[in-house]
């Protein structure tokens, strides 16, 4: 049995190559989209062949990248780089926080600059160690995870959370805990159907796929017992943004009593849901399926790609330590 | 402008034959199976090739179809003949209440062998006046939809009514009325994406397609005001019957006080919603696409075909008038 998903650490950096696993081929294919530069990051980005987590990879590692390419740029030359580079990235979407990941880069470059040291050498030492601090902390939410899962829990899930529930469940298996998923289908873009129901079966988890539709007919007749998504970005006062559809299904927790856990990672940069711009995607990806057309062109189509989620929903957060 | 839309009456007899609109080719192709037996209308049903409404009338015509086939038959023989064929029409499904329908027949042609009448003659008599007269009401049904729409209304509404949104539509956009509709996917048939787009399209109404997703979305952000659904079985208490996801929505309505209009055909024949047995589909369909497997064969999948929703979630009911 596999202990790590692929979808846990999608994108990493093999010399001057970001490889980016395809998460529109899953589970078909395990295919990883080469990256070169930020050009290319933008794309991968926006053409959502990585989503969530694996963006904030590509984001810092983009800067790797991009150091490498040019190694004859001196500390000044460094900073304007790295300074377009994250203005590239910030406005590749509206929903992912970019701009609070690149700018801790910038602030990096700056702060070498001023003081006098080796520009490059401390930005690739500070986003490299960054990385493998994300790693352990998320390893760690994986064990609260586990933890919060009891033996007999009947588990929803919406969309995918990147590694993190599957390597959860994998650990109440070894704990002998008795536990089954429902993974919703995630429309328009299928992303329960295609990756978490993929990665929970990879993991050893009984899990079982349901139409979008049948959420509020599975907790009336008590078939789940507890809700465990992700969240896309996380709100001072506790609201949160995620997978357009995690709004009902909160909703729907609610009304039925079933205790809903978010996996978070506690920010105070943005104050409330009101803050956050929902992403409205372009409707034609409502009319695809897997990119072919399944509806007629002249459709007309609304496609909000996040939900905002009051925090008044939510029965606890699994949250990221934030050091 | 069409006035009526083929959804509203699909299935016709033309001598021998009983022609049943293909819903699952809509909007694609407007094909009518043939169906000249028993067998076959029990085919058509099983294959949901056509639904709800289309199943009533197949199962009242397919009485006319039989007798038709079998001239030489006497009264007794008949009576036999129509025990055999409600009973192939009530284990067909278990949502819809073929057997409420089917019994009247039965009905009919005992109460005519009991009187020394012509049963032939009584049965087909009956039959086609009891479709007249649904054909009357449910048109007045259609006018008190347009007449629950009101100027500047944005209606949501999720699987398909079998034309009757559709002409009110219609009737709305006669009466000048500026009316917006946004009709749902409604996985996993895709009944809202392809039957009750095309047909509020065709109709000349503003619509605009949702995933199943968007609900709770549409509704905080005040996008709409009213919702309109149908109904597949009624019961004494208000409590019905619906395709999967209408309990959802029903939760959602009354979460942001969006008033839910339910198409009704009142019975006192079910006490509550926990007299209704749900139809558990098979999990392939699930994993389907217009008949094209998406999905590896090896998904476990959970389908339950309907919601039954508990009236108290309902605002008002548009109610088909019962003599």
């Amino acid at each position: 049995m596999k202990k790590e998903s692929p979808l846990f650490w999608p994108a990493y950096l093999k010399g001057d190559i970001l490889f980016v696993l395809d998460e529109t081929l899953v589970p078909k294919q395990l295919k990883y989209v080469k990256v070169r530069n930020i050009d290319e990051a933008v794309a991968v980005i926006c053409e959502m062949k990585t989503r969530a987590f694996g963006q904030f990879l590509v984001v810092l590692s983009t800067f790797l990248l991009e150091f490498n390419r040019q190694p004859q740029l001196n500390g000044e030359e460094l900073l304007e780089k790295i300074r377009n580079v994250a203005h590239a990235l910030n406005h590749s979407r509206p929903t992912f926080p970019f701009s609070e990941v690149t700018s801790v880069v910038v602030h990096w470059a700056h702060g070498a600059l001023d003081a006098g040291q080796d520009v490059r050498a401390i930005v690739i030492k500070n986003v490299n160690g960054y990385l493998q601090g994300i790693r352990h902390r998320r390893l760690d939410r994986v064990a609260k995870i586990a933890a919060n899962i009891k033996d007999g829990d009947s588990v929803l899930t919406h969309c995918n959370v990147s590694g993190e529930l599957a390597m959860a469940a994998a650990i109440c298996r070894e704990q002998k805990k008795d536990v089954q998923f429902y993974c919703t289908e995630t429309r328009p873009y299928f992303q329960g159907a295609k990756l978490t129901y993929w990665e929970l079966k990879q993991m050893g988890a009984d899990v079982t796929l349901v139409a979008d539709n049948a959420i509020a007919t599975l907790m009336a007749d008590k078939m789940v017992n507890k809700v465990i998504v992700g969240s896309d970005r996380n709100c001072a006062n506790g609201d949160f943004a995620n997978k357009i559809g995690t709004y009902q299904i909160a909703v729907l927790a609610n009304e039925f009593k079933v205790p809903m856990l978010v996996l978070t990672q506690p920010s105070q940069k943005i104050k409330s849901g009101a803050d956050i711009p929902v992403e409205i995607r372009d409707e034609s990806e409502l009319l695809q399926f897997n990119g072919r057309k399944v509806f007629s062109s002249k459709v007309k189509g609304l496609y909000p790609g996040f939900d905002v989620v009051p925090h008044h929903y939510v029965r606890k957060e699994i949250a990221i330590d934030v050091h």
